[in-house]
């Protein structure tokens, strides 16, 4: 009994971009909602994306010699409160434990919304001596943001992350380390999920709590709207200094070591849905695809069908692929939609025809394109298809990217480019926090980030007319 | 300048076994307190242990089938009473978040302490006809039980683990699945943690709350005190009748499903500390140790030593072992002690006199035996007495439970036995609840299992003299 599933269930993103985005969380089974607001559920296969994810990044971090702890999950509200600026952030949008068990807590502990505080805490203990330094410590956790407003993968009250914190002798290597991290961040996007990024400095509003700097990688959805996609913070001794920490340098004085901390989230995967994804629904890229490799067999009643597919799932699955046989009694046409609204990376076609001739047909799902191949070939195919794949992925995402960046020399002419266009609106900019308010009441744009990359546009600040600082990309996110 | 630490500083475990287990735990660097009582802060060195412990039993549960997903960390006080036993034994250790930002919640949450009700709600959404069965899914995260006393890695308020949730069309097959994952664990503590278990089955007092049946299997430790190191709970269709999950069956009627869970914890390490340490330190089982093979060059500021270790090292790492090579000024007895402490369970000694030689030396951790190998040989001659360290240890803590399994025929003789060798008493029992606690109170063991190897050791209760039904392992555990 062939169960039709009907992909025109998902909305056409021309007509409603939210709802589009909504509907292929759901119908390709990434998320669901939980009975607290908010609090979503990762389903098998949102998560299965999640897990390639922090496989491929954790390895990354490691060979920069970060290594894996896990603190605890609960913030004493004395500890929070030790960095004003931090506290000021955070402590509106936590979540409070009162009670364990049936006693009234005589503190009240909030679930970490970040662990800077915790971390010191501990650093405080580990670092003694400059043979201590650097430390750099990174834990795949979730946090909890109280938040009023929630979208799956973009805004969740608990999500999951990862967070890097790291301990240095000087100002010099944290800053390095900085870098080092937003580097890791932007590779891994363009590398691995073929999300070209925009890396840049954070504005003094936009940063994070408590930080001196905040590096950020800025990525453009299909409706050309910004995602900050991963952000690196340097924090100078602040923390430091609010937590007593100091360590014997080489001259036996007591110094504050220098901070970062770094990290991205689930958030990722809001990003390659919006990225990547059409009208048919998900487009995975093969990297982190839980199935890169669908073999639907055709005519698979026929003698010999089915033992082939599951020869060539084999020979795929030795060769290192992830790969999926469908040999359910659903239709072809059926089969072929749910696929492909799954975002699986590449078809294979197999059908007696087919076999007889000794060869398969490899379909990518990004654009389409039929292959026919050997079947001696195979594997190499595979392999070779899920480059293009990614490739292709890359190249569409960049072309997005590169036709929506526009500049503007006045307020106005910035409002009405974001209005006709949407996209990112280079500006120069005086580095007044007056101009970027103004910026977000007259124009509904953010500043997105003061790009490493800058160019001279102008002499003058695009919004009041005094003399220029920098470049800036403006937008809205989010 | 050489820092010598002390590992005299661990105390004899036949002095204090607790504080000798303390000691490992703080000097091996694998846990740290926090600020919160109970609470605690898992290291690198700690962690990265966890992380083997992870990766491969991740790998043991897709085998089955299983699936990852994330379920929220809060739970609504009226979702967690949906199930009467689950809320009477979950609730007086619940955590409970009271306020979101800094607005009173008109329901409170809990943290969860297990997530059994958070599947169930999913479970209804997600299972509608017999082809969503059977569903088996899992998650790794952390839960929280506001325990009054706590210990590193045996209790913790916040610990790490594993919880499975499965659904199952019959009663059968979810049995089948209870007892295939008690196996998946048993097979992962013998033949990856070196950890002998016993398998069997709780008695009613001792099962988890709200299961018609828990099975267990139970580690001695070196002090002959026994630990539960992992559980697996069969349901039957008690909370799927609680949370009204339904499926239709092939006859097209509405039924329930049947149901299971089951979960190892950091506990485990718990176990791996006090069935392998010595009076040196940890002893890690090769599978899991971080650094499995630590590499001391001898005088190695002759020429040419260096270079050699390095590329002894370059070669292990190429063979896919976890290998750290120590050229820090530290002097070797210095090192020696350290490794020892750490518990690594291979050391490769190398001098100017070996590498001449075209060998070097082999310590194993575990009992101190030196092998000279060739250094062509490098690779399998490491592979080889990984495997007889593993076998080792194995073995000797094999040893440990089996002469440490006594026989008593009277609540007196069981009393006895157990304060002059502590270990496993073996009875036969009536099956009553009132001589479960009589042996508490009397002689303060709890039932650790019922095995599933019966022997029959007599006819009659050993507490009450009434006719026997099972015979029974009771212990002192943690």
């Amino acid at each position: 009994m062939a169960k039709e599933k009907k992909v025109t269930e998902i909305t056409d993103m021309e007509v409603d971009f939210a709802q589009w985005f909504t509907d292929v969380c759901k119908k390709a089974q990434l998320i669901d909602y939980s009975s607290i607001k908010g609090m979503f559920i990762y389903r098998p296969y949102g998560y299965a994306i999640w897990e390639n994810i922090q496989r491929i990044m954790d390895a990354e971090f490691k060979k920069t010699g970060a290594q894996n702890v896990y603190m605890p999950m609960l913030i004493p509200e004395s500890l929070l409160q030790k960095e004003k600026d931090h506290v000021e952030g955070f402590a509106p949008e936590c979540a409070w434990v009162t009670y364990g068990g049936s006693e009234r807590l005589e503190e009240r502990y909030c679930i970490r919304p970040t662990s800077e505080t915790l971390f010191c805490e501990y650093f405080k203990n580990a670092i003694q001596s400059h043979r201590d330094l650097p430390m750099m410590l990174n834990q795949w956790c979730s946090v909890l943001r109280w938040e009023k407003t929630s979208r799956p993968f973009l805004r969740h009250r608990e999500f999951l992350w990862q967070e890097g914190h790291t301990m240095h002798a000087t100002a010099q290597e944290a800053k390095e380390e900085t870098e080092r991290m937003l580097g890791v961040y932007a590779d891994f996007c363009e590398n691995v999920l073929a999300m070209p990024v925009t890396r840049g400095q954070k504005t003094d509003k936009e940063k994070f709590n408590g930080a001196e700097a905040t590096y950020t990688i800025e990525c453009m959805m299909h409706d050309r709207k910004a995602l900050q996609a991963g952000t690196s913070h340097y924090f100078g001794d602040g923390f430091a200094q609010a937590f007593d920490i100091t360590f014997t340098d080489k001259n036996n004085q007591k110094v504050n070591p220098h901070q970062t901390s770094w990290g991205v989230s689930t958030r990722l995967i809001g990003g390659i849905i919006m990225t990547h994804g059409d009208n048919n629904g998900l487009v995975l890229p093969p990297k982190v695809a839980p199935v890169q490799v669908i073999i639907l067999p055709i005519a698979q009643h026929k003698e010999g069908v089915l033992e082939a597919a599951n020869g060539l799932k084999e020979r795929l699955v030795s060769a290192g692929f992830r790969v999926k046989l469908d040999d359910s009694d659903n239709s072809m046409g059926w089969k072929c939609a749910e696929y492909e609204m799954k975002g699986v990376p590449l078809r294979v076609e197999c059908g007696p025809r087919d076999l007889e001739n000794g060869q398969c047909v490899l379909v990518r799902r990004n654009d389409g394109e039929k292959t026919v191949v050997a079947l001696a070939d195979l594997e190499q195919a595979v392999a070779e298809q899920l480059e293009l794949v990614h490739q292709g992925m890359f190249a569409k995402a960049k072309k997005n990217l590169e036709d929506h960046i526009y500049e503007a020399h006045s307020l106005e002419e910035a409002k009405r480019l974001q209005e006709e266009n949407g996209g990112f609106i280079k500006t120069m900019w005086c580095g007044e926090l007056d101009c970027e308010l103004k910026m977000k009441e007259e124009a509904g744009m953010s500043s997105r980030c003061v790009p490493f990359a800058q160019e001279n546009l102008g002499d003058v600040c695009s919004i009041c007319g005094k003399p220029a600082k920098k470049m800036i990309y403006w937008g809205v996110a989010y």
